[in-house]
């Protein structure tokens, strides 16, 4: 491999690093200024098991043990907690541990793609719950008893798992958890809350819900650098989820052994006050994401999901500027260029007529700069001044 | 949670760091200068992701693409690569994809513990292959043949897949992984190398040695933050291991759509070059390691494991330090101790009669400080001079 080459891999600059961030996937994962201290202290290869005596979770210094097994459980009101490379990570544990291959898992129209590709891995079938459709695109959970009873009665097939998207990932919508909670119970099937965009943004308490498992994302939602995440679970499953190896006592056979033996640990507890605090603030969060809600819809935008909305992750829907983008000079691509030159990131090139994005990274008066390119964009249509 | 508790969390330092650093698990993932920029550069959750068009590998900015397709298959001699979060996850998917529950796993004795719950947790069962025991605790190679006979003739059972470690973790033994990969073939059985101690320290070949699989570690041998790590490939088997979602089209069953979104892989590309140029110098790493060697057997120590000694990694027994350990203030700490003093790090507290250490990123200067203090220690038994 000629210097040429190699070259290209050192020295990478990020290209959009310090711009307002409105990507649903990035806008939970900045990083807090002791995170980025973690990173360069304890960036070498195996860093944190200078002082393992076997087990990660196990750590005393630096203090891990404590983390996850006092600070996780409490934040997230779970019994205990075990961390994962991620959300979807925890999802195929989860399935992979609790069911035979061919076992059904009842899963949500709007989950996320993982949820899917976790059952496939695990060998589960797979059943949709569907959703409201246009415009709310909303899941009644009372439909996912109608399913249950579809497969255990008609089809005399063991349903393994019911899965809850709260909030998916594309309209931001947050489900009826709790009732779906006490479905779960009548029918004694394990319940399990993909919370990857809740936890780390607002109040998530699983106990209260009645789940039995949650999974949650440090790099969506926690302040982290990926791959992390982590389980949180009442403590009747600990024994078939993370069960001993029958030749290394200590060391558990779903995570192999040991999972986040590297940096993104270090960034989720150096984050973790920071984020345990912003989430008391959910309220203001929500408020600004129905304000900016309501901004975009008097320039003629039509946000779907559910309204009022109650999360920062937002669905837009636009015919003007789809009717734009057919004239204009750079094409699908003008709305993303504007906003790259008004130092906004975060909507997809070349998505003019449908986008999602997240509120939670920008603040208001970075939302108004949004809303301005908006509104000089459409100005001929709105008659809107631009200036 | 008070603010006492929460505090305990952040800024919290590195004791080691700077430290002369012979731990066998930390020696090869030291990060260089570059991966310590990307690490803050990158260190944002899901930053990788900026320019994604739905699939990890493929990203062209930063050059993950050309990383993964080009500079690792040709770096390591395999066909194909694809990245894992580390070795341990690369074996499981290698298991899992390749194997129906209860089919055998043939593995060498010296494995690591991760090759046994990798195994496990595809719901493998496993033949392990003895080494030769006390002093050398050699592989044979051929003693597969043998098992795989028993389990094929007379079990009537398959052989899903036949495992070498290559160095083991534990003495650094290079066993004849060519002859294996001979009757690997001979048998139509797939044949997976553990090079996790190899790549990134040592030239290796996949094609030439005529394995099927590799795996390697980022973290372990490549200069990198974890978890990262990948798996090199024969093309023949792309299709079962890396098959595509029944539901999105683009994304991966094994590896969940998307394996290492976060900076791990950036610390990967960014030292590349450093790692490369490395395993082109790995005849003076071996022979630093058997200078060190024969030191410490000089000193009265004896090296376990294979000699004259081919790797970084070694294994030591001391009667000596035994006996001085029952009496010594510090008891079976004391060496741990004596050596911290000395600003060398990685022994692990408490072991005085067997230990094991790395010679890979310690230069001979930091080798002679360790020869010192062993010297000093043992110099009333040797009547060495200690001044």
């Amino acid at each position: 491999m000629d210097k040429d080459f190699l070259d290209k891999f050192t020295n990478k600059k990020r290209e959009t690093k310090g711009m307002i961030n409105i990507d649903p996937l990035q806008a939970g994962g900045q990083l807090t200024d002791e995170a980025r201290q973690a990173l360069v202290e304890w960036g070498d290869g195996f860093s944190v098991c200078d002082f393992c005596q076997g087990k990660l979770e196990e750590i005393k210094k630096p203090p891990i043990y404590d983390f996850v097994h006092q600070a996780l459980p409490e934040f997230i009101g779970a019994d205990i907690a075990h961390l994962t490379h991620g959300a979807r990570e925890g999802k195929f544990l989860i399935m992979h541990a609790l069911s035979q291959p061919n076992d059904f898992v009842i899963i949500d129209k709007n989950a996320h793609y993982t949820t899917y590709v976790a059952a496939e891995r695990a060998g589960l079938k797979i059943k949709i719950v569907e959703n409201s459709g246009y415009p709310e695109f909303k899941i009644n959970v009372d439909d996912y008893e109608k399913t249950i009873n579809e497969i255990q009665d008609e089809q005399k097939r063991k349903v393994a798992l019911i899965v809850l998207t709260y909030p998916d990932g594309n309209y931001g919508n947050l489900p009826d958890a709790k009732k779906l909670a006490m479905i779960a119970k009548k029918y004694k099937i394990p319940f399990l809350l993909n919370t990857a965009y809740a936890v780390g943004r607002m109040p998530i308490n699983m106990n209260e819900i009645g789940a039995d498992f949650i999974v949650a994302s440090g790099h969506k939602s926690m302040a982290s650098s990926g791959p992390i995440g982590f389980i949180g679970m009442k403590k009747e499953w600990e024994e078939i989820l993370f069960k001993k190896s029958q030749y290394f006592k200590k060391k558990e056979v779903e995570i192999l052994g040991c999972v986040s033996r590297g940096t993104a640990i270090m960034t989720l507890m150096a984050s973790f006050p920071f984020v345990a605090q912003r989430t008391k603030e959910w309220s203001k969060q929500v408020e600004k994401a129905q304000w900016f809600s309501e901004q975009l819809e008097n320039l003629g935008l039509k946000q779907l999901g559910e309204k009022p909305h109650k999360h920062d992750l937002m669905f837009f829907e636009s015919d003007k500027l789809y009717e734009i983008s057919k004239t204009h000079k750079d094409g699908a691509f003008f709305l993303y260029k504007e906003l790259k030159k008004n130092n906004i990131w975060g909507i997809k090139p070349g998505l003019t007529k449908n986008f999602k994005l997240s509120t939670f990274a920008a603040n208001k008066e970075n939302l108004e700069k949004f809303i301005k390119v908006f509104m000089n964009v459409l100005g001929a249509d709105t008659g809107t001044d631009t200036k």
